[in-house]
């Protein structure tokens, strides 16, 4: 069967899990949801009741009568649900970043006689940096591993305070092996903080039944919450009584409006919530996460795996002289597909004057993610025909100039 | 004259600074701008457009097309005006609990050698767990002491690293000295974070011209920024070469976009960036800051201090009964008048029930917040009649039960 007919079928089969009636989207295709997912049909009349009734009437009385108070702790089961989380484990608040300060440095104080922390080199540089600059603060020394060979690492040594792992690796889309590697984290007495931000909404996580101890993620990504949406952070159960970040903000206080001088935590997942959040981002969070109302993550992940796998597919056979260094095993893939090329700069700005949205990474890659929900196979087709044009044109080369991007 | 015509008198004469055509007002008097700040008008049509034609047609073009990657410092900016910076000194993004001990962290490092923390003992209750907090990670020690003694403190000690104080005290509406409490702590090396969260957009601050070192800011008080909108941060010219935060975040990095896997602060105030801020509250902010163009904040203060001036005279005359704790000093005092009285609670809900916001801290105080660009006199005088009428029925006995309120 050619491409077209394949992709006309796979739809077909797909069918399902077609959202894009609950998306707003742009003309062209749109492949960089892994850095901002599309915005949700349901987010602009959300933001404006937010903005019009309930802060322009309602004021400060929203605090209770609109559920702002609620909503780090309310938004954050229902992020939980995608990432198998039962309630009660899961707030959403500051960026990505201070989530995982907050949840490092508690793990930190989880395993107060140890004094290393293991990281992936491959992590998104914010986690690279956040680690390195608490470790500084704090006295604990850095080691670095990559997920597959963190299992040998930690068997080789007692000193393993915390284990920091994407569970997808942002540059190549690869999926690592979360429960192997909590698992082996476990058996060396370690506590496994875990970044999701390119699995929330997109890869089935688990993180209950893998008995993950801390996880952080990105709302704005396959989540589709806009630009810098709240971040969340699980504190699976066990670990809740014990959870302590270093910043200690107001609203985990146990009492939060005795304003007591001294802090005192709030004895279940509240003690993760920070200063006031920042309502607009947060409840345009909320109303973006309607998408996923009745549907399975089990669900996405399979119209997901399906887009990938057809996407690369398609280059194989249109574009074999990019490398795919995304793996091709469905099972070690996230969702999104990079390909390595010297123009690859070029080649993103060329694709995005014909309406193809991907993104580039320094130094040689271009990201194409999927954001299942509101792709077809049709779209991947499209895009990879149009990197046919570019690549025929000589379009990439002409366009490889000076780089500026912006996640 | 009688406070009907007095207040009528003083509408008229301050008729060049009412603002309240630039807000959407909801009925009754709102008195809790200390809280949360009154809808801009200009607001509801910005976010519409940030949320329909940023995000929704142009997506992640938008951090360069629509200017959300400089709005950090472009928001940030806009309210050095209004604190007395000069540009390039203030950046926008996290919450004021992350802000702040961003601020302390680094204002440690600029003092390597010393070993104490000096915070107001009145401070929001945050501020005094962030210090704690910080204190506890770093093996600082923490004294408190009230501004108007930490001169004295200052001259007797060589130890103290930084000081941190609020510009006005959230419960009692003081205004302190902050020239000469910074002062005093330059003479004794230490560095001065100021929190001016119930300053900024009320008072004039003059960060630069009191060389202030550090400063922290609400964004949803007087700023009218919206509910958790983010908070500023003040990083002084002469600091920015040393200015290192405990948490190093990407957007700070000198190029952000080579992703490193080794932090280097940009040369400016760029380095006090966090994560991806929530650009939603962040561009409802910047809309909000409108309000102040073509105002200098003087403007505001000479508003702000005839309404809280008269809203003390009017409870004089007409509620003896409440002691007024705020200064009668105009100089003295902020931007709100707390009283205190044994039924502070019940006489909070009983005014709202009558249309007049303001707020309950425990454990006797009624705060009233004066928001000047959208309050009048006769608005002030409304809502002491109110009182007054509350304390005749005998309402805030009847509704003195379970204190449930949230700012």
């Amino acid at each position: 069967m050619d491409l077209t007919s394949r992709a006309a079928a796979l739809d077909t089969e797909h069918r399902d899990t077609d959202l894009r009636h609950l998306f707003r989207l742009p003309p062209g295709v749109y492949l960089d949801g892994n850095s901002l997912g599309a915005l949700p049909a349901a987010v602009p009349g959300a933001v404006h009741e937010v903005v019009d009734r309930h802060w322009g009437q309602d004021l400060i009385a929203s605090w209770n009568r609109h559920g702002w108070w609620s909503a780090p702790q309310r938004v954050g089961d229902r992020i939980g649900r995608l990432v198998g989380a039962a309630p009660g484990q899961v707030v959403v608040g500051d960026t990505t970043s201070v989530a995982l300060f907050q949840a490092v440095s508690a793990a930190l104080t989880l395993r107060p006689d140890r004094r290393a922390i293991v990281i992936d080199p491959a992590s998104f540089p914010t986690d690279l940096y956040v680690v390195a600059g608490l470790a500084e603060l704090t006295g604990h020394h850095v080691v670095t591993a990559s997920p597959d060979g963190i299992p040998a690492l930690l068997d080789s040594r007692s000193d393993v305070a915390v284990v920091v792992a994407s569970h997808v690796d942002f540059r190549t889309g690869r999926l690592w092996d979360l429960p192997t590697v909590t698992r082996a984290a476990h058996r060396a007495g370690a506590i496994t903080v875990w970044d999701l931000s390119h699995s929330a909404g997109a890869v089935p996580v688990e993180l209950d039944r893998h008995e993950v101890d801390l996880a952080v993620g990105c709302g704005y990504k396959y989540l589709n919450g806009g630009p810098g949406a709240p971040a969340f952070t699980y504190v699976g159960h066990r670990h809740q009584a014990g959870y302590v970040p270093a910043i200690r903000a107001w609203h985990g206080h146990a009492e939060p409006f005795a304003m007591e001088p001294t802090h005192r935590f709030a004895d279940d997942v509240a003690r993760a919530r920070g200063g006031t959040p920042p309502m607009l981002s947060l409840l345009a969070l909320e109303a973006a996460l309607g998408v996923f109302d009745g549907l399975d993550i089990d669900d996405v992940r399979r119209r997901s795996s399906s887009l990938t796998g057809f996407l690369i597919e398609a280059l194989d056979e249109l574009a074999p002289e990019v490398e795919v260094v995304t793996p091709r095993d469905p099972e070690a893939r996230g969702s999104h597909v990079s390909v390595a090329h010297p123009q690859a700069y070029g080649m993103s700005q060329a694709l995005i004057a014909r309406g193809v949205t991907g993104d580039f990474r320094a130094p040689d890659l271009l990201r194409l993610g999927v954001g299942a929900p509101y792709l077809t196979h049709r779209d991947v087709l499209h895009a990879v025909r149009q990197l046919r044009a570019v690549l025929d044109g000589g379009e990439a080369e002409a366009l490889d100039g000076p780089r500026r991007t912006v996640t």
